[in-house]
């Protein structure tokens, strides 16, 4: 394989076209190709993959077809509560962001944290003054409302009939990832996430959460995940898959796939992860339907969706 | 090794009593052995190793020699934010909070978010108000103040300068946490925080984030961590036991030594852990000058500081 490459993702699910929308998928496709083409550029201009993983997942919070960002869900109080999470494999830093309300590009603010603070993670209200007093640009309701997202939150309102029943969103685990690999052979990977379609309590998913949703270790390998967070939080699974190669001796492609298709699956969890190696190897599993998806390095650019 | 079996710690770090203090330093071996009784009577008379550390917890959060609970420290602003974990090792479900404030038994909502939500962790002003809104026992500030913390707050603020910094603190990382293996040879752990004296911008630590504070699976151990949570975080600590047991063949006092005494140090990250198997074997390695801890089962007794 080549380096410098990146992978990207914008979640997973049940993905379903309407046979007439192709401009739909046209859409999306050219989301992926344009984002790729942008920061594969960066990356192989010498850019580290920390800042290349940065880029991509920000382009992505800007584009109103993920679940991130600009495309939040709704939670169950009207709000669009946003996650992120960012880690770099040379040093093995890290920044993570949860519950952020009307912050542009929360994958920014947790690079910040991983750069200029002594914390991992930081959440809530006292985050939010954070990316106010770093003078993170912030954005009214009006900047996060889509038609799409605040339709989906009224029918699933309905159909819910309590906060907590998160089942009637069916199975669309809406979160954006990149992971990559830079000219230096250092990893990164990450993640940020509008969470669930009316959510309720505060709930924090994987996306957020080093070792579940977002690890990265020169070591092993780069992983952004996307799915039903809490399967992936209790598996652990971004920190399981570099387990199995670092102490298991397993190949990336091996380690991933016996996550996502043995271990999930036996516990029931759906969704999907992409992952890099030092040596620009991509592997990118899923067990839904379909995952928005994208690689690119200097011998091929791929994106699909099924 | 007897089953069943229970481990529990309050804390590692610099640990220094005055030498007239015995008084002191008896009243913490005091609270380390009357929890160790209270809580293998429940473990010897039936009780599921998850409701047993569930109790250990809120024992030790209801005490104010350990920074949870009611001996929560002070954070930047003066308030008390608090964070805890539950993790049953049959099963692999799990519950989490961030950021509470006003609840006294953090623990408890944790182990209330493992059994009746779909979620496995919830955070901020909305987890509060899920404790409000299942009826948990809440606390004004009066119940959490202890002059002790609130000294340690006023002399950090002078010291460090900046909100930020945190090294003003020294070296003492303050958490409470137990595991336990039942009758059944089922495991599990759960952990409880009051944070880092001073801390700000709603920072989380280790303690609430499955993986890495807090661990439990039968076909490995339960791990319950203390330390400096930034460490333990990009470490996944309590995982990474767990995985070198798992796909690397380890014991568990040698997974367990591994981590603490080899990775931890390399990586600059002081703190301990205490672990069991479902064998009943335990082990308590802590890289620091102390840490508060005990065990017991059929045969033993132990409550150590040094």
């Amino acid at each position: 394989m080549k380096i410098p490459a990146i992978a990207i993702h914008g979640g997973s699910g049940t993905i379903t076209f309407d046979t007439n929308n192709s401009e739909l998928k046209k859409r999306y496709l050219n989301a992926l190709n344009s984002t790729l083409d942008e920061v594969y550029e960066m990356l192989s201009g010498g850019s580290s993959a920390t800042e290349c993983v940065s880029k991509a997942v920000s382009i992505m919070e800007d584009c109103d077809l993920f679940n991130a960002g600009k495309g939040s869900v709704f939670t169950a109080n009207g709000n669009h509560e946003m996650d992120a999470a960012i880690m770099n494999g040379e040093t093995l830093e890290a920044g993570a962001v949860a519950g952020l309300q009307g912050v542009k590009n929360p994958v920014l603010v947790a690079y910040d944290v991983l750069q200029n603070t002594p914390f991992v993670m930081i959440a809530g209200e006292e985050a939010i003054e954070y990316a106010r007093h770093k003078n993170f640009k912030l954005e009214t309701d009006s900047y996060f409302y889509t038609q799409l997202r605040y339709d989906q939150w009224q029918e699933i309102k309905g159909a819910a009939g309590m906060k907590l029943d998160h089942s009637g969103e069916g199975a669309k685990f809406g979160t954006v990832g990149a992971v990559a690999v830079d000219n230096e052979g250092n990893v990164a990977a990450a993640t940020s996430t509008g969470g669930m379609t009316n959510k309720a309590w505060g709930r924090v998913g994987d996306s957020p959460l080093i070792g579940a949703g977002t690890y990265a270790n020169n070591k092993t390998c780069a992983i952004s995940c996307t799915g039903h967070g809490e399967y992936f939080i209790r598996g652990v699974v971004a920190y399981d898959v570099s387990c199995r190669m670092e102490y298991g001796g397993k190949s990336l492609k091996q380690a991933a796939y016996d996550v996502i298709y043995k271990k999930l699956k036996r516990m029931g969890g759906e969704g999907g992860l992409i992952a890099v190696d030092s040596s620009g190897n991509i592997c990118m599993p899923f067990n839904t339907k379909g995952m928005y998806r994208g690689m690119k390095n200097e011998a091929q650019t791929i994106a699909r969706i099924f």
